[in-house]
């Protein structure tokens, strides 16, 4: 059995879950706790992070990004990453910005401060943090809204890897009741859209002690 | 003309320099200041970042990750990501641990801090920013003496991506003075090998004004 170690607020893990519904390659899901920082998850992957998939083969691949690359490789009947040079680069681009850029300048001051810092006992979200984290998480909506208001998909005529990647983080932002969805129409109209595939539903299903969701988080009209 | 825009610091820059050199692609350099967040460069590339390339058919490639996969694509006669399944998921995890955990934890507290941060006119560097970057990198050398150690190049029999983004890394920090060549013999007599490649030379010609890189930093016996 394919077996992929997550967390359910990880972006990354939810973009490969995602992924693997969407290429129907049926997966068993196992919480990695990775702030325990255990031996034997550690020597499947030496950087700590989640996810992790092992493939029925046993072969173990590591880092979302290089997960997307090797899924795409040994299952291209689906492709996501795009069929042109243009496309790859669009897509991949746009994946890079919100698994890169996005990741650092907002899920990191918000979810990073409000969850991932308690559970490693790293102390109380620092408000610096938070403060630069909901002023540019505001920018970055409005970018996504200009992608899903002049484009079908965000990087283009078909859906692909990059709206995974976005909906992987505005998803789990989304989950802590950070996402302000006045911002940008167009940006809600294609999150709808991310929210009603059937390869999405299992995340919206999923949640965590201690946290509520808001009402509309998996609300297909919200 | 293939243009490339770049920083003499930035390893992400070099990493692509070396690259194109590797597979024997001319190209002319332009610098790119982009803490000036020059407009017209913004149009090319929204995230601001170097390096960007551009390539004779005027395809524009943002972010060294896109572009090294586009260059694998678009010239694959000297591949760099290896050519089995099991070689592209080591050689791009690797690639991922250098340019995400590698530059997080290490070049943004270190160059981040001591460059970066001044040119954009962010103030002074931070003591802990510091102190922590060079905690980390300490067991970062100790990681790329391991894999020096146990293979011939760090992804394995031949040479690949992981070590161009590692000495990208690891040359720039090198030029301010940064590493400890005593952490581990493997790791130095690897980066020699690297140091030795034609490939290599011009980036460690580069100079950068107000900074002294110590007498090492060019020699190929150091």
């Amino acid at each position: 059995m394919r077996i992929l170690y997550h967390l359910p607020l990880s972006p990354f893990s939810r973009k490969v879950r995602v992924v693997l519904s969407e290429k129907r390659l049926p997966f068993e899901l196992r919480l990695e706790k990775v702030w325990q920082r255990r031996p034997e998850y550690l020597a499947l992957n030496p950087a700590g992070t989640v996810p992790t998939l092992i493939e029925p083969d046993e072969m173990v691949i590591a880092d979302s990004g290089v997960i997307c690359e090797y899924l795409e490789e040994a299952y291209p009947d689906l492709p996501l990453i795009g069929r042109t040079a243009a496309e790859h680069i669009e897509v991949r681009r746009l994946v890079a910005w919100f698994d890169g850029k996005f990741a650092q300048e907002v899920t990191r001051n918000l979810l990073g401060e409000k969850f991932m810092k308690r559970l490693a006992g790293r102390g109380e979200p620092d408000a610096l943090a938070l403060r630069a984290g909901y002023a540019n998480l505001r920018q970055h909506m409005e970018y996504l809204g200009w992608l899903a208001e002049t484009r079908k998909w965000i990087a283009g005529e078909t859906i692909s890897l990059a709206d995974f990647a976005a909906a992987g983080h505005i998803s789990a932002l989304d989950f802590a009741g950070d996402i302000d969805w006045s911002v940008s129409g167009s940006a809600r109209e294609w999150y709808a859209r991310m929210k009603s595939r059937p390869s999405f539903r299992p995340v919206l299903a999923d949640r965590v002690p201690g946290v509520t969701p808001p009402a509309h988080y998996a609300d297909l009209d919200f």
